[in-house]
């Protein structure tokens, strides 16, 4: 192998253009391919920047010819040459205009053939490309990805450092928290049988960073959830994390939307209009069945449970008179897309959501065929499907069941077959805050009242007074930031008074003594004077993937866990050694 | 307590000037003091920018006079009111020129009397700031050194990004390193019986980021080890991490000393002259006793084993004759400063450092006063006065050992000595390149060599002959950056070539088998095409600390560690849950 020497890069491969001929240039990277042409070896050259072409003419160097007939994929070299045009340009290449013909060539690295191919939309099976992420990292694609994040996060620390906010670090060795998610635990060493765990969010110490007087924070901060995986869900995630004191919820949420623009026009060259709209959760929850709604396009959700609680149809008439409810989306102008076996196809993803089975009405030129027409009376019939906005060429799809499983099944009915039917407008980015949300909801499993955001969020100054009564009524001044159906960010105004929080550990169940247990040092520092304060936290990688159009959060993750919370590069977690677990006083538990 | 209705804040208390007289403002922040002065109540009312005078009249609102008179230190405050140039100005003030004559004031929240008082310089026990953390966050001094912090992370990634650094964040999940310090652990619930590490550096992962092609990498994240703890010293610190491809030593050092530079003229105003001075390790080490001197002051050490080799005092040419040596600083000029009684305490701390004795000769008008006089010869004793150009006024200072023993002592001594003497010019920022140091040091615990940097590191090309015969001789292409005697950062140049990488485990003692078992996902990566490599990483709470001028790294921490690694704030660590213990596999061992 070969060493630099005394060559410097001078130039980066995908840069160099027509203007540059004449120019001697040293360039460095990885052979992206190479061709024989009797006394002419032609080598493509890829860099972070892309590709240049290099020659190696038997006529200019002898040595540096010889030597680029040994070069294969992936061998990484450093060329100096010159820039000279080229007789046949390509047109796709950025820098198709020119090559460099090689003067000396240096092999700083050779290659064996790698397992996975350098190149965007290679369709290798993922634990390869995770196995190997430094290859899959090579493609223009992902390094392209990871920029975006990296501009994202720039635009983010430069907007708020500009309106005064400052980055302040808060410990990953922290204290575990009694509410909320799973913590991941840490056991101390020096501290026999006691734990740190790493944070779920910044949130306590950023809330006391305020009565400290800080005024402004904000931090890009890893944050740690030990929840089962799902796709597009890592054990540890990244939260832009901002506070701030003396604020109420319009003061938030109108500089966070200049963040949000900004974000989308330096990273995206995308304008958003300001203001973003808002709607509360009702509003959501009743016409989209989500509180993350996707707002390009329709598909919007109805109650037919006026229309159809009396009927003599039971499964429709019976959910009502359960207390729960009947609605309906109106596939609109899509019936012909779905044949009997596409509507059953439906029917199954439907049950997947939760769904006992779904109703449906398909409008046609030959008028109405629905398998529960003859179970409706006329009037019923005609009740929905006017109510539905039914024309020709609809399909009306009914759920009938508990309230809260016929908005999550046709919340998620609706997304689907627009992704189906491929009406999502991609280049859009529609915004929406969701606004008004409950403070708590009701946990079936632990039978008592959880917080719907985290127990820190005030309640909504009128609502006060219900939070002993009637907390079902009591709603947040909290705020959620959608972008897609997909929610990017969420905050709220804190409590910042120790009577009030007292009262909110109180209606989640918690005695006196439990809560100054758990919570003394924030509630105790809540004594000695609090700026009234609130932020928001967005999620990184959900925000990142927005701006690099992937679906796939582990693009714009360079070294993501894969569902099984295990790195496939380097294998951890792993099992370690037994002296270390005594050194922790630990021992791994016997079945 | 009341909310801020529809005042919102307009201006910050510090930033008020005569220039605003007649302005109508809200102010917000805390009450620093109040007095009551008949018919007028004064406050001094503080936020993050500083102090502003309120004055609330009977005449302007009584109202406001009366809600005044019930304020005490720590209230927080919303007041409305005009901008007045005060009668009798105060120009220790930055805002002393005005006062602020209140129209409308709002009580956010009433304080009770704080365990600490909000005011710099205040000498109470750390435990107590450590406690109350969020009220000595309110001290404009301690704002002040975490905005220092700020700044030079701002200024380290704008000269980053703008030199085409990506900030591309690894994971905190990772896994044990079988090298190095000792890992915080932390148990896999889904992976039972496994573990991740947190990372003691991002080392091998920012490697594969060059062999991912991602060509300029940086981060600033938290780093972990659990070592005992000493003064400045926790279990979670921040790294400024580096990694650049296509360079070698020289290229590394010069864009780092241009960040260094940027860094000092941005936050601290000081223009640092490049380049930086090296010394190789040999030099300092032989010059100063350690390998991060501080060159702000002489008393450097000088051998003298030559002169008393053959001595008859057997202390001296004893330590020669077993392979050691004898070597002294000159406390130049200084000597008066030391009695008979101080320079006994001096042999006290040098015992502290783990000299067995200390000798000394100290020159004064009446000629020459040492006990150990009696027993060297003229010749010895002139011999040393001039080897260490003594003359009046001077004390010198000798220690007889093995070497190691030796430098530790008086490299220590000359720093306590000079910082006692109030010598070192403060307003200095000394710097230097500690430069070849060896790849290896002999860990005489292990019985084995250990690498110095880490075992990634580059030997100097012309050693690596010597890597199987003489590991001891060979040198590392690594670079350590000095600030005033401390080390600031530091890095090297990588092993880019499996076969060598190989070689580098193998003197370390690892056999190939266990080399991969522990490294192979790098060995792997090394087959694949690797451009040369480099990096450095600076220790962000080390930096801060010389930025902020304090020698206590707990001052530029916002929630810092206690040295038993426990926070007081939130009494991490702390017990958990049996069940959450369960959930993980682990229990707590029986003693």
């Amino acid at each position: 192998m070969e060493t630099m020497g005394k060559l410097r890069r001078t130039d980066m491969c995908g840069n160099l253009r027509i203007e540059d001929e004449g120019r001697e240039v040293t360039l460095m990277g990885w052979v992206q391919k190479r061709r024989n042409l009797g006394s002419l070896v032609f080598a493509d050259l890829r860099d972070t920047s892309g590709l240049a072409q290099i020659v190696f003419d038997e006529e200019v160097s002898k040595e540096a010819f010889e030597k680029a007939e040994k070069l294969r994929s992936e061998y990484v070299i450093a060329v100096r040459g010159t820039v000279k045009e080229r007789q046949s340009k390509n047109a796709e290449m950025a820098t198709g205009d020119v090559e460099i013909f090689a003067e000396e060539l240096k092999i700083l690295s050779e290659a064996e053939t790698p397992p996975i191919y350098i190149k965007d939309n290679d369709d290798v099976a993922e634990n390869m490309r995770l196995k190997y992420r430094y290859l899959d990292l090579r493609k223009p694609s992902m390094q392209e990805k990871l920029k975006k994040r990296h501009q994202a996060t720039k635009v983010v620390r430069n907007f708020l450092d500009s309106n005064g906010f400052i980055d302040v670090e808060t410990p990953m060795l922290t204290k575990p928290t009694p509410e909320g998610a799973r913590d991941y635990l840490v056991p101390s060493r020096v501290n026999d049988g006691k734990f740190y765990a790493l944070p779920q969010s910044p949130q306590i110490l950023k809330q006391l960073l305020m009565v400290g007087g800080m005024d402004r924070y904000y931090q890009i901060t890893k944050c740690f959830r030990d929840e089962d995986l799902r796709a597009n869900r890592q054990p540890e995630f990244t939260q832009i994390d901002i506070e701030m004191s003396f604020v109420d919820m319009e003061d938030i949420l109108d500089i966070n939307e200049k963040l949000v623009q900004k974000i989308f026009s330096e990273v995206k060259g995308v304008e958003i209009e300001l203001p973003i709209p808002r709607m509360s959760y009702s509003e959501v929850m009743e016409r989209f069945g989500t509180d993350k709604p996707d707002l390009r396009f329709g598909f919007e959700l109805n109650d037919l449970s006026e229309i159809v609680a009396k009927s003599e149809f039971k499964a429709f008439s019976g959910a009502v008179a359960d207390g729960g409810c009947v609605k309906a989306i109106n596939i609109k102008g899509h019936g012909e897309s779905f044949s009997r076996k596409g509507v059953s196809k439906l029917e199954d993803l439907a049950k997947t959501f939760g769904a006992k089975g779904l109703a449906w009405i398909k409008i046609s030129d030959e008028g109405i065929n629905s398998p529960i027409a003859k179970f409706l009376s006329d009037e019923e019939l005609d009740g929905i499907v006017k109510a539905m906005d039914g024309s020709e060429g609809d399909l009306i799809l009914i759920v009938a069941d508990k309230s809260s499983v016929v908005s999550t099944v046709l919340g998620n009915l609706r997304v689907d077959i627009a992704e189906k039917l491929e009406i999502i407008d991609k280049s859009k980015y529609n915004m929406l805050w969701v606004v008004d949300f409950p403070l708590f909801e009701y946990d079936e499993e632990e039978n008592r009242y959880m917080a719907k955001h985290h127990p820190f969020t005030h309640p909504v100054d009128e609502d006060i007074e219900l939070l002993e009564t009637e907390p079902e009524k009591v709603r947040a001044k909290a705020y959620d930031l959608v972008i897609n159906g997909d929610e990017i960010g969420g905050g709220s105004i804190r409590i910042s008074n120790q009577g009030l929080q007292e009262k909110m550990f109180g209606a989640l169940g918690f005695t006196m003594e439990a809560a100054w247990e758990k919570f003394g040092f924030l509630l105790e520092a809540f004594k000695y004077g609090v700026p009234p304060h609130g932020g928001i936290a967005y999620g990184l990688d959900r925000l990142s993937m927005v701006l690099a159009d992937t679906d796939n959060m582990r693009d714009v993750i360079a070294f993501p866990k894969t569902q099984s919370a295990t790195c496939l590069l380097t294998n951890a977690p792993t099992e370690v050694d037994v002296n270390q677990l005594e050194e922790l006083s630990i021992e791994i538990s016997k079945k």
